[in-house]
């Protein structure tokens, strides 16, 4: 799933996001709730219309921005108190809040209000994480529920009637790097009965072979029959072997962060666009890629854009990274479908 | 004409630039020497094909912009000498190296070096300059047809071949605000027998009255069946004016720096997309405007765009200043041929 923290996948517009075969991407709670404000969206009749988005999206539930965004934040069992890293105002996030704001969002799939625990950290300290994120879980849930009929979402998407659809809410596995931890709270969750479950708190610096053994130890205690996602991964390679495990949904802000940096994904690996040794070079960024950039530009002109400082830089280079992150899953999929046949 | 600086017009990608109906864009000679370089351009067969436009290409002389950017410039008989706004690095320019480096960049219109007189400026001042554009523009012309055998562009373009066709060079009439001078510009150049004619050095700060005086006052000098370009205008009413009094060229960097800003031309006028008033207005920016800016999206959604920094922003305000201005000739076309007829 692409990122598209303000409601915009930075630097791509909507329609090149359809044509390169993007069917959910991510709104991030946090800024949305900032600016221009989810009252403001919710009287725009959500965040589909708002950003004419008719597919679908997922809107995370604001933690882990406030998390990782406020090294002032303030946590207690009813919330996290935090300052808006735009203008310094200060802001108290519940799990009843969160879920209000995803409410007046509108998107398809909601997240719980979680605590993402840090890494490294002690035993102790992700026991007491734990806690929290399981309780507000159970907060987050309860008042979902009580309030996923209150959603506004115009029944214009695609002239497809929406009356009467809700919002899905997934839970977050957190735990650190304790498997039984992480364990103990995927099967109080599945208790709770979500409509999917994610894994969170891992790519936070913890190394790779970790990631995969948490992952490993939490995937076959979710229900097959609903989504499983992982969070905030990862790498080409990574995205796969995930997938290859039985994981439905991944999201990552590396292909369109790194993208804007100069550094490209292709098939012969990663490639820094603005090496010199690209100036002159009139082949396309990657050679075995079809997509619209691939199809058209040199790593020459890309060079020079990123050289120049334009706009049109971050543009090309993140529809080549988004096209090649879908291939691989489109890849993936066809792959997992021919074994089951 | 819409303006593409450094071989891109910013932040707007080439299928959506043709897919607007640019016919021809032009490129800044000073840039593209500067940087990528054009003996690189040249290596890689021309700027045509190191952009990725297959349609037709301008390049200006470079003058303009080592009179604009450069105050400490040093003007000669011979030439330019200049800093690069860059890195400061000292590079001259003489018409015959303005010729070989447009030759380079293999645009299909390239022009005259010239000197643009500054506004206001008294009549010696004029005089002076004028005799200067007139003495280059006899050296460019030698020396373009002495060498316009020298560009390289593959026979590729669109699978066409090219193979014999050369360039087109324009002549640049200049003369201050003085009528007198701007007419014996332009009966010297016409007699000089160029590919097409510019008049250069308007919109530098003289009250729209002027500009139209001066544009009356050469126009009917000019060849009607070669084509007469007049340099760096303007507004949408301008533009339609000049169009219709029979220019036939024109090209600003006006609808794409102003829609960076957040100024969009519309029917109903100029709207800044950055005022409050737009924070929750669902209509598209221009309701009159078929453009695939105001198809799909809403004066709230390129508000927030805009506010929140994003770069999508410039491309979404930019498409729809350039289809607006598009949108202008075309009825003007349209309007003049229908008289024709």
């Amino acid at each position: 799933m692409p990122v598209g923290t303000q409601g915009t996948v930075k630097a791509v517009a909507q329609d090149v996001l359809e044509s390169l075969g993007a069917e959910i991407i991510l709104g991030n709670t946090y800024h949305l709730y900032l600016r221009p404000g989810h009252e403001a969206i919710r009287r725009m009749c959500g965040l589909h219309r708002f950003m004419s988005w008719p597919r679908a999206l997922l809107t995370d539930s604001g933690g882990f921005q406030v998390f990782s965004l406020n090294a002032l934040r303030k946590v207690s069992d009813d919330g996290v108190r935090f300052r808006s890293h735009l203008d310094g105002s200060s802001h108290f996030f519940t799990p009843e809040h969160s879920m209000e704001v995803q409410i007046a969002l509108g998107a398809d799939i909601a997240m719980a209000f979680d605590e993402c625990t840090e890494y490294p950290a002690e035993r102790g300290r992700a026991e007491e994480s734990l806690r929290l994120t399981m309780a507000w879980a159970r907060r987050s849930l309860d008042h979902f529920r009580a309030h996923r009929d209150e959603v506004v979402w115009g029944n214009d998407r695609n002239g497809e009637a929406f009356e009467g659809r809700t919002q899905s809410l997934f839970g977050i596995v957190q735990g650190g790097m304790f498997g039984d931890l992480r364990r103990q709270c995927a099967e109080r969750l599945v208790e709770m009965d979500f409509d999917g479950y994610a894994i969170g708190g891992l790519s936070v610096g913890e190394p790779r072979e970790l990631t995969l053994e948490m992952i490993a130890e939490v995937l076959p205690l979710l229900p097959k029959d609903k989504p499983r996602y992982v969070m905030g991964v990862g790498y080409p390679d990574e995205i796969e072997q995930y997938a290859r495990m039985g994981v439905d949904m991944m999201d990552c802000v590396l292909p369109t962060r790194a993208a804007r940096h100069g550094l490209l994904f292709t098939s012969e690996g990663r490639l820094n666009i603005k090496n010199k040794q690209y100036a002159e070079d009139q082949a396309p960024p990657d050679p075995a890629c079809n997509c619209m950039v691939c199809r058209r530009y040199s790593r020459a002109y890309l060079r020079h854009l990123m050289q120049a400082g334009e706009a049109l830089s971050g543009t090309l280079n993140t529809i080549h990274n988004l096209a090649y992150y879908l291939s691989i899953m489109k890849r993936v999929r066809a792959s997992l479908q021919s074994q089951d046949g």
